[in-house]
């Protein structure tokens, strides 16, 4: 049976599309952080959308659940297969062309398997950008980055990719193709059903190709840093620029003690104020030329009116960069400090200052001895809470009190209405907390729509949707 | 048994949240167009969230078919029920509460029955505005306008209800309440139930309430008329307006023809322009002080590159507004020289200046004696595509000859990828074309998306879902 599946796919793929070697495998059998691992059949690279939809036909047929993959680099094992070496992984790097680029509407049609780098590089050829960036831009995939529903630096200007993608392709679990890539500013045939799979991780259909749209590349930008005594005039301040009209693309709290583990732990990184204030923001400004002079006409009124108590603004890319560099070692330098809790959620912007605060100390006094904090994507309602472990701690120290100190922060989350997972999604790290802290109305849809699409439940099993058995099993 | 039911829905809602009343029940039986007519059991008015929920969990256990009415400003038939009798119209008109304005974070939660209009005021006393409107605003209703992802006059800069939607809340089928109103800038739970609701028309789940995004009301508007000598020219202006940073709100395309109606049978409207080019834009442009000098600056450009012919701005509101009345009043006029087809269809925009020139020509050669032409949002890819009937046609011209004029201009559209329904939704006029137009995977992922939320088919029957039938019965 096993065989006579095996055999049907290589078949279908050819001797490029089918690996069985276990050296050719590995890499793809943990996630990237190394706290995922997992068996697999084999690996499937299927060249275009047909092979796809061959393949799930197949693994429908022989009952072999899939797992997609992109550039592996979920943050919560979204992409690891289980341990029984049951499941096909479904690469889609081999579809790694980007389709067209059509500069005067500013839209690219790029396959799933397209390196998010690869995609700047290829706008920026046309003068245009596609205004989403992240750390792993050098690995993730268009397909995951669309099923993931990735978010990153730019979020609080252009949205997440959600809000970028005008069209999409997928296949659907029974084998039949979706194409939904031409893209309509409007079109009310029924529901969106391209939502369906953005952010679905891969349970509901495989995102094969994505139309994505393109701006065009700002005329300046102006990065800047400064220093503050609160969360809330942060958030003031965040919302005057916005109020003068600014295309504010970034906008990322850094608190004295993030800043002051980066500076002691990682080589070259400088203070970017010569002060000491107890918060920091980063700004990210893009505007025509002209805008450096309004941001800092902006800024000295801030500084004057005591929202801010000190300010830089890059002198040069490099200068910027250095700026940027601090903000994302912030997750490094916390690790080379000592073990940490790291949870990356949402709540509504307006509550975030009071949350950011009142959360700290509560967990502080939950936990003795630990200390927390959070930094981030103030302006999207989204940061990073770490809970740091206490002095002298063992390494391992996560892993036995990580638990119960993640359930008390997202028990706070759920009381203001938010989300246990901002960016990162559920993948199967967060399946558990995800099941015990849904509305039960929620849980009930979602797992309506997984039996809908995926009655088989081949889609990326274990992943996101809690518990699905039992539904499933109702007729 | 149908006694029962209504016995029960009695004590559920009160006096008056339920009746029969023939007069009562009247204006909620027709389309507000009067050509569709329909009969109903009782009509219900429930006064909250609960109270829906009871309503739709009674409907369930009785299996009596749920007609939700807003405003009942359908132009597609999809608020009104069959003439069986035995549908229950549910009226979310009494859920006219808006429960919260955020000025700060320009957000308002606001209940399905609220109007448009009434919304509208409501942010302007805090200094903001809600970006969509419509003809019908003083009577379509924000859960109507939810349900069928409305466009408008402003979709070119702020997009459809889909992207203004920043929470929602909702009864599903079951009776169960998804409670999604907080507005999370980032929350990737998994895919966007919202999305579901949103566009679906009363098929999937009754919505009741919304958080919507505001926008700071602009400083200044600036509204033009422009001559042109074709539907490409006025893309070009379009593309150069967006790529110099204007904020476009509305790019309306008008043919001479249309304009020569609306002279000729709209008392008290005058030419805009003193000369008589082929092609007319209404563009209107937001913007901080100093904007009308700018739109000037680029219109005399175009002037001299010969992309506009000639060109007017408002001088005033009444100047503004008397633009306005031309493209609002296009439908009026054609109605006033003579029967004609109307469709709502949308191309990808850069197709549509093509597709219109192309498609009237087909038109006019395969049914000799009409008239064709189009007008609209060209920068939305939507316009209303009209075929005027032969001269000395009969009144009811439309209902004997509109059927294959409109099955020859869909044919057109699907092959050019585009939508049959841009913005009118599907309701239940345009069932037919939808079912036979669709791509077997979209209109299967449909079926298993109404199967899965609605196993007993009673939500808004006969609307958008074509012939579910067969798929219900199915395990």
């Amino acid at each position: 049976m096993r065989e006579e599946f095996l055999n049907a796919l290589a078949a279908a793929l050819g001797p490029k599309g089918l690996t069985r070697d276990p050296e050719a495998m590995a890499p793809w059998l943990s996630d990237w952080r190394g706290r995922y691992h997992g068996a697999a059949l084999a690996l499937a690279s299927p060249p275009g959308t047909a092979e796809v939809a061959s393949v799930i036909r197949l693994c429908a047929a022989h009952r072999v659940p899939i797992v997609p993959q992109g550039g592996n680099t979920s943050m919560v094992g979204g992409a690891t297969p289980d341990s029984s070496g049951n499941a096909l992984i479904l690469s889609l790097r081999r579809m790694n062309r980007v389709r067209n680029i059509d500069a005067e509407a500013g839209l690219a049609v790029a396959e799933a398997g397209v390196i998010l780098s690869e995609l700047h590089d290829a706008a920026r050829e046309h003068g245009l950008r596609f205004p989403l960036s992240l750390g792993a831009k050098g690995s993730a995939t268009i397909g995951g980055l669309c099923a993931t529903n990735a978010g990153g630096t730019q979020v609080l200007r252009f949205g997440t990719m959600r809000s970028l993608v005008a069209g999409l392709e997928a296949v659907l679990p029974d084998g039949s193709v979706l194409d939904s890539l031409a893209a309509l500013k409007k079109d009310n045939r029924g529901p969106d059903l391209k939502q369906l799979l953005i952010g679905a991780e891969g349970t509901l259909g495989i995102i094969t190709a994505a139309t994505l749209q393109l701006v065009p590349l700002p005329e300046e930008v102006v990065t800047g840093w400064v220093g503050l005594s609160s969360p809330h005039d942060a958030l003031s301040l965040l919302r005057r620029l916005e109020g003068e009209g600014f295309a504010v693309e970034s906008f990322e709290l850094v608190p004295a003690h993030s800043l002051g583990l980066v500076l002691a732990h990682v080589p070259g990184t400088r203070a970017p104020l010569q002060t000491a204030p107890p918060w920091h923001a980063l700004i990210e400004i893009a505007g025509g030329h002209g805008v450096r002079e309004s941001v800092e006409a902006v800024l000295s009124w801030a500084l004057d009116a005591g929202l801010i108590s000190d300010g830089a603004i890059a002198e040069s890319e490099m200068h910027a960069a250095a700026f940027w560099r601090i903000r994302e070692s912030i997750s490094e330098a916390e690790r080379a400090e000592g073990p940490a809790v790291q949870h990356d959620i949402a709540v509504p912007v307006a509550a975030m200052p009071d949350f950011m605060l009142s959360a700290a100390a509560e967990v502080e006094r939950a936990f003795p001895g630990v200390s927390a904090g959070a930094f981030g994507h103030l302006g999207d309602g989204n940061v990073h809470f770490h809970v740091r472990a206490p002095a002298g701690a063992a390494p391992d120290w996560a892993t036995t009190a990580g638990k119960p100190i993640s359930a008390f922060v997202y028990d706070r989350i759920v009381a203001v209405g938010g989300s246990i997972s901002a960016e990162h999604g559920i993948g199967q790290m967060k399946l558990d907390a995800f099941a015990r802290l849904t509305d039960p109305a929620r849980l009930k849809a979602l797992a309506s729509l997984k039996a809908a699409f995926d009655p088989l439940g081949i889609m990326n099993p274990g992943k996101l949707v809690p518990s699905l058995a039992s539904e499933a099993a109702a007729p």
